[in-house]
């Protein structure tokens, strides 16, 4: 393993400057910061917490940065973080990043800067290389919904890919043929995942891929809406939705339910997230299992261990998706024989 | 108006420990702390926050005290103070205090040590007298959803009452005479405003309160299950439903629903917040709309502008809820004649 005088060997520069670099001090001059994290990466030197928190001020608060707390999903990601804060009987700071570069940045530099040693870091917009380059100086830095190989054992991630594939199966099972899919218009990585295993579903039972069948626009219940009025716009056949998210999915049941199509006897749907109120949308939503407050707890658990200096489990965390079926699904309906 | 050396006169202490004690320098002793405070609060001296941030170091951050940001109520109350942090360029951190007495004093002063000088506050717990405490020292801190006499132009809160008189009042006039109310059951002045505005409507129409017809659960989907099913098991004769919240009126549908009752034709449901949700429930929910994002963008505003050194307005805001009648209430069926 590396040392500190490794890294200011190869930095060219003194231990002290290595020392100040890492605890950000404004005497650490732009080159030195660069030469030493430049080296930080090439040895993959991680400073140790608990000699930061000695020299710089031991925290007693956890740092959430989320997209948007007034989103239901991101809810509960906090309450799962907000559970072992108040179990360990320390302090929770959040921040909205909005899933844009700037905001998230701004975000958890604030965190950061309010030393939150302990960090879990939910970014969509941020590169991998900033993300790692945060990780490095940052050791309880743990990430939640991301999936960076650099960072192996830092992550805790979902198979977003898995649940679509294991939904439109299902549906494919009950005889659906015409599937639709409300696709998310973020430019994230689950908007793609959530896709491909949809098609993947289609692919492997021999079905086309039909275009348009799959309509996008914003991962909320508007969105939903709208992306399933220009369906029925269309006249497409179609007997089953899977929605990219719970939201879309209830936008979804309110315009064929103003329309007269019976959910799930003339169309089928199927949400993502199982968010509390998917139980209370009638039908009661069929759904995949986001088990985001349990995930977020296991953020939490692993950023505490890791800020206190203990070193990262090999692997990263992959969970499972799991289907929920509820009322909103349902055989497709033989046409009336001739 | 008095000043800082009134201050220092009544306390018996010099200038420079009045500001020690409002800087919350470790100098201060406690007992001068405390002689400070009181006399501050006597002469209702409230520190300039430009003197403050010259001497502390100036803040860039808005710091927002809720229950839970879990609860979809409280994200639309982050996402109103978000809106006015992003417009201006400020960070934003969020604390939860969950209804709790020692949560809400923890993160009350988590927010003020990471020198959040513009504070919005929700505080169900704390007592008046340490909310005015703290206000006098932290002249940027605004309470929103409680009103408090002495702090008058602090405090941004919503008349409950009126929503559920203007409610209850709403189902007598189509023909409901047996209206049950689902309470919650967290003892916060919400509660109890919100069924004194049901008992009000009820006793103005000359209908006594039927104590059979109130149930209490937690202030949640589960909680309005609970109640629902209670009411329904003690077979009482009820023809409408008053929720203390949409949530509560969620579960409620849904027990009705299961229970081969139809809303609104047998039973009429209204809820109290208009949470994005209630649009999508089935039928979709008449609710009082509880401004709640509006309000917290107001109050985020002024903090600001408290915390910059203006005076506070003569006046509290007061906010009133209003009826969105979506598809939830019927007039009542009357029975066939004989």
């Amino acid at each position: 393993m590396s040392t500190i005088k490794d890294v200011a060997r190869l930095a060219q520069v003194s231990v002290a400057t290595v020392s100040r670099v890492i605890n950000e001090s404004p005497k650490a001059s732009a080159a030195a910061r660069e030469a030493v994290y430049k080296a930080m990466r090439e040895l993959g030197y991680t400073p140790n917490a608990n000699a930061r928190a000695l020299v710089s001020q031991t925290s007693d608060t956890i740092g959430v940065l989320v997209n948007d707390v007034a989103d239901p999903f991101f809810g509960a990601l906090v309450k799962g973080v907000a559970g072992v804060a108040m179990e360990q009987g320390l302090h929770l700071l959040v921040g909205n990043g909005f899933h844009r570069q700037e905001q998230e940045r701004r975000s958890l530099e604030l965190l950061i800067s309010k030393r939150c040693e302990a960090l879990v870091v939910h970014s969509k917009a941020l590169s991998d290389a900033e993300l790692i380059d945060y990780a490095l100086r940052h050791p309880g830095m743990v990430l939640i919904n991301r999936d960076i190989s650099a960072l192996k054992g830092r992550c805790i991630a979902l198979n977003n890919q898995q649940g679509t594939l294991v939904a439109t199966r299902h549906l494919i099972e009950l005889g659906h043929r015409h599937i639709a899919f409300l696709c998310s218009d973020q430019a994230i990585e689950d908007s793609v995942a959530r896709r491909q295993g949809y098609e993947e579903a289609l692919r492997e039972a021999g079905l086309g891929v039909e275009a348009e069948l799959v309509e996008q626009g914003p991962p909320n219940e508007e969105g939903g809406e709208r992306a399933m009025l220009n369906l029925l716009a269309k006249g497409a056949p179609l007997t089953a939705v899977v929605a990219y998210n719970d939201a879309m999915a209830a936008g979804a049941i309110s315009v064929l339910a103003d329309n007269g199509l019976r959910v799930p006897e003339e169309v089928s749907v199927v949400g993502f997230d199982d968010l509390i109120y998917a139980r209370y949308l009638r039908p009661k939503l069929s759904t995949l299992r986001y088990p985001v407050e349990l995930m977020a707890a296991q953020a939490a658990r692993l950023a505490l261990a890791l800020a206190a200096g203990q070193p990262a489990p090999e692997d990263s965390r992959q969970y499972m998706p799991t289907l929920i079926n509820r009322h909103s699904i349902a055989p497709v309906r033989r046409p009336a024989r001739a």
